[in-house]
């Protein structure tokens, strides 16, 4: 069992440990892990409740290290727990391959829940974690009481504390009365420029107090203190709760403790030895003494029975058929509903493919219960209502609407939080425009290969008088670069359903932009389900051979229908509602679509400079590439040249 | 003189024409003008300094609507003061051409300081120009305290007090005591969604108090309090102030007021009449009572004298050097320094291109006092110190150096608010993987045409070990769709030097994101600076006739140089340091760097596809489209197949 000497013993291992390996990869930021390494002591060996062995068992506490760079804290605690990370890998700290990045990645490192380092994403993404846990157990009815009754920790420091999405995502936090969210602010007073209060001066623990949080204070090298915080933490049942632990970054280095220098820089074999002078640390290199160890073991075995407990107890609640089925509605993959009646009863409407998205987004709901999300305060304009899902408040978990405040950028990390919770499928919606404002979490749930929606609606100069503050021009490409992500931008009622479900059910997990107009579109004269799946296929073609492509996506495709048919030159329109999947396509499969021997133009309200991808340096790139203008959206097509017969007239100039 | 009843009419003419604009459009926001209108006849007729005759005279008050879809509260304030803005240009709301966009958009409509509309943007704008207007006063020295005395204002709603950019701004404006700023915050409970606390329930003043701000409270209908709380807030010496003004949305609507209907809907016929009724209203539509007008005008005039007692302080002030320097130093723009020189300095050096960056910043520093500047807490990392600058904050606001503090979407806003004060030229760092916490700000930096500079260093996988997270792959080209705004590249001092000398004194204002490497580049064996500002030039060619031209920007300059002179193949390798600058050059500019008979391989540590614009459909692309990995940047390098030798044999397999 644990004592004061252990812990302490245990809390110089991972001191050395990061310290150790940062000064093997030359590289690395040694000084958070010093300064926090009391409080992973108690927090890894006495307080989380997690099984190694089964890292991915539903009810295991979760523990997010917001602020990311501290890492080695993270892998030395997982290397003493038991996932199987070993010595061999804290080793390679930092090195091509290995599993110990510089930064947590989830899915590279196990028991690593989510991949951090951008400041604020973590802390965001444990209110996701925290809300979609009550969100599972409040659907398990009275067994979700003990069965889901984890907690979700988060440790912060004072980067993570100065970024607005942490401060949107606590105030959400607060509201919702999230008390099963812990979150630990690592309050050394120092960060890269220095000591903290060059930029800042808040007084922290009365603004989460503003914001609806209970907050404690504790001696962050105090562990008989740490461990009654939190205990006492983990107690509070009504509201999330900040605990503000006074630490010493580089805590044990007698030149770098409270130091910037110490924050980032290997502390070098001089230092080194001073510091283990000074923490009486008399062992080799990624020395892990063995009671450190046991202990730990211990702690993970307890973790062992109490997951095997857990398992029994949720095989006996199966017995139930309400409760096994609101099970698979949460913990189990979503299976494809039948898309032919959903298809037909969207496919021949002619509406905003932003109320095709919500039609298509209520009839795959009402078949997945997964399905959860909301909008940043514009329900009614992205039409992202769940018809009858209640909306999630404070007590009231079960339902599945959300209502994120004007916050799209926690929207997104909370989104991704959500995404890492049972099988939820959750989605944001904003504005396309306003996807500036939550890039970097769409780029985290590129890089996690999480299923997290986002629902863009308003989508071009097609939104009208709102102007060009409200009209994206750049941003459908810009997402586009985004790896791994897809970007759906449909054209009717059976791609808007066909992008709707391959998002939800199909392919690798990824992350899917679901992208809609604000004005009525036309449904298109030909459907073809399979077709949008791959990406992009052919809607129309001439009498005779074609001369040339047209390529179109969205509110454009019936713009360049309009054209073609109006013309007396020969055009193949091509639908691409998906540009990533329709590369995704063996060559055969493309060029059939697009015959390499026939000039492609592209037509596209944003900007046209990456469509040279397909269309080549000397195809026709219609779009916009200025900003948009206040005006009725008919008006604005005119004016950019981009209503049919301006369409009509460019191509034709162009094969002339 | 105002009496309660002419405020009362005033309020009244501002309300309906609000309503009768967003009638004639059929489009528009009436609720929030509506509930702000008694504040507004306060403000603008009472409180601030203006003259709208000399709309942009050095001190007036600055006056920032940052909910902006509340735009017509503006416009009809303008069109009251006498700023031009006539009642046609009210009619013509939301139309194309007019002055009068759905938001307010600087440089389209005098009277409007910043373009608004995305939330929290004009808020964090209005702490820089707070800042700005700090600065300039400090630099001025004694004769600055009456000379720039003016005072920022900020009307925000609860969208932008929902954004966490606010909050980032909020907490550097408490953190540096910005005591001419004052918020009013519109607290009418109600957003898009409903009620506000659907989502949001924290206790603001608290929060504010948190952050060092002063906190006054007002009933927003009650005009004698509005101007006692205006007067109280002017006042204040040490802090920020955040008015929180209790309003009703739509206030004088029957059936509207207090809902969220009222927020983006137009009133209609029927309502407009029931609110003429309750209002007692009887007049035509765009109605001004002549008692209002003039009223207004009375405190245009007493604008037009301070203006004008200003201007001879102002010349009697210039008698003196050190002031007619401080005031060109800030008030006028600087001419660009010798360059010879400096490019003489660096051209030879080997080092990362942030290092080079630092040099050539402190070069050009030097010479022009109008930078100013800081990171957000990677100072070191960003090589953005200004040496002898001293650092900004509380009570010494004549130094150059800002702390922005782990807040890269604030810098960007307040960069943006900086530009707009005098002549500064602001600048602001971080990584370029973080450029996307803070495009919302650079976005309207170039709708706006401002002058504002952002420093990304650690630019590709090329910065190693911090891995996936911290690598930016997209970033690049993400940037360069942002219209208007110029992104560079520079590969070695030379670049460095004329991108930072274009970036701040060349071409129309417009916003420059100036991009740097954290490794160590050698320098290109061929100079030419006037290349470097037509953004792309021939860096090298072969013996004979070149059979194809790589172009490549940064880093990935002198690798491809390596490649291209290691190789049997005759390649020509074209530096294209800015391609938005190469794309504006004439035809025969760009076809002596490019000819059209050679195949075009691109290079560069970064996604590809967009390269296509200049390779075509077939050129080759090397770069990176994956996420990156943690590791030594060199290992980085030969993983992705972009080291010398893997280059040079794509190169050759491609033209084989």
């Amino acid at each position: 069992m644990w004592t004061d000497a252990l812990r302490t013993r245990a809390a110089h291992t991972l001191r050395m440990l990061a310290i150790d390996a940062v000064n093997e990869a030359k590289s690395g930021h040694p000084g958070a892990p010093m300064g926090l390494a009391d409080l992973a002591v108690v927090l890894f060996g006495e307080h989380l409740n997690y099984d190694p062995s089964v890292p991915h068992w539903a009810n295991r506490d979760r523990f997010v290290l917001s602020n990311g760079h501290a890492s080695m804290l993270q892998y030395g605690a997982l290397h003493l727990c038991g996932y199987g990370l070993s010595l061999e890998d804290l080793k390679a700290f930092r090195q091509l391959g290995s599993r110990t990045a510089g930064h947590p990645e989830y899915g590279l490192c196990p028991g690593v829940e989510t991949t951090t380092g951008p400041l604020g994403q973590g802390f965001a993404n444990a209110v996701g974690m925290a809300l979609g846990g009550l969100m599972i157990r409040a659907r398990l009815g009275t067994a979700g009481a003990t069965l889901m009754d984890h907690q979700v920790y988060v440790i912060l420091g004072d980067g993570c504390m100065m970024e607005g999405v942490t401060q949107e995502a606590a105030s959400m936090a607060g509201h919702l009365g999230l008390s099963n969210l812990i979150a630990i602010y690592d309050d050394n007073g120092v960060t890269i420029d220095g000591r903290t209060d060059l930029s800042f001066s808040e007084d922290v623990p009365q603004r989460f107090q503003a914001m609806g949080w209970q907050v404690l204070h504790v001696d962050g090298h105090d562990q008989a203190a740490i461990k009654e915080v939190l205990t006492r933490a983990r107690k509070e049942a009504e509201r999330p709760v900040l605990v503000v632990a006074k630490t010493h970054i580089g805590w044990g280095s007698p030149n770098r403790q409270d130091t910037a220098k110490a924050h980032g820089e290997p502390l070098g074999a001089e230092e080194t030895d001073a510091t283990r002078a000074a923490l009486g640390w008399n062992e080799e290199d990624f020395h892990v003494p063995a009671d450190v160890k046991s202990a730990f073991e211990a702690q993970a075995l307890r973790g062992r029975s109490r997951r095997e407990a857990w398992t029994a107890e949720l095989e006996k609640a199966r017995d139930d058929a309400s409760f096994a089925q609101a099970w698979r509605g949460c913990m189990e993959p979503p299976s494809l509903p039948d898309m032919g009646s959903i298809v037909e009863g969207l496919a021949s409407k002619t509406d905003a493919t932003r109320g095709l998205s919500g039609a298509a987004l209520n009839a795959l709901a009402l078949e997945m219960p997964q399905l959860v999300g909301g909008s940043a305060d514009l329900t009614g304009s992205n039409k992202s209502a769940i018809k009858d899902g209640g909306v999630v408040r404070k007590g009231h978990y079960e339902a599945r609407n959300l209502h994120y405040g004007i916050r799209e950028h926690a929207m997104g990390a909370i989104c991704n939080g959500l995404a890492r919770c049972g099988t939820l499928i959750p989605f944001g919606a904003t504005f396309l425009a306003f996807s500036d404002y939550m890039r970097p979490p769409i780029r985290l749930a590129g890089l996690m290969k999480l299923r997290a929606l986002t629902v863009f609606t308003h989508d071009s100069i097609g939104l009208g008088e709102d102007g060009p503050t409200h009209q994206p021009v750049e941003q459908l490409w810009a997402l586009r670069l985004i790896p791994k992500l897809y970007v759906w931008r449909p054209a009717d009622g059976c791609e808007t359903a066909m992008a709707w479900a391959y998002a939800s059910t199909q392919g690798e997990a990824a992350p899917h932009a679901l992208v809609f107009t604000r004005q009525k579109l036309p449904p298109l004269p030909r459907r073809d389900p399979e077709g949008v799946w791959r990406g992009g296929y052919v809607v129309h073609e001439p009498q005779g051979d074609a001369e040339a492509v047209v390529i179109a996506t969205g509110s454009e495709v019936s713009i360049a229908l309009e054209a073609a048919q109006a013309s007396s030159r020969r055009f193949r329109v091509v639908s691409m509602p998906c540009l990533e999947r329709f590369l995704e396509q063996p060559e055969d499969v493309q060029q059939e679509v697009l015959p390499p021997s026939l000039p492609v133009a592209s037509l596209e309200a944003g900007r046209t400079d990456p469509w040279a991808l397909i269309t080549g340096r000397n195809g026709l790139r219609i779009g916009i590439d200025s900003f948009g203008e206040s005006a009725p959206y008919q008006d604005l097509y005119v004016h950019f040249g981009l209503d049919a017969p301006s369409v009509q007239k460019k191509l034709e100039d162009w094969l002339a």
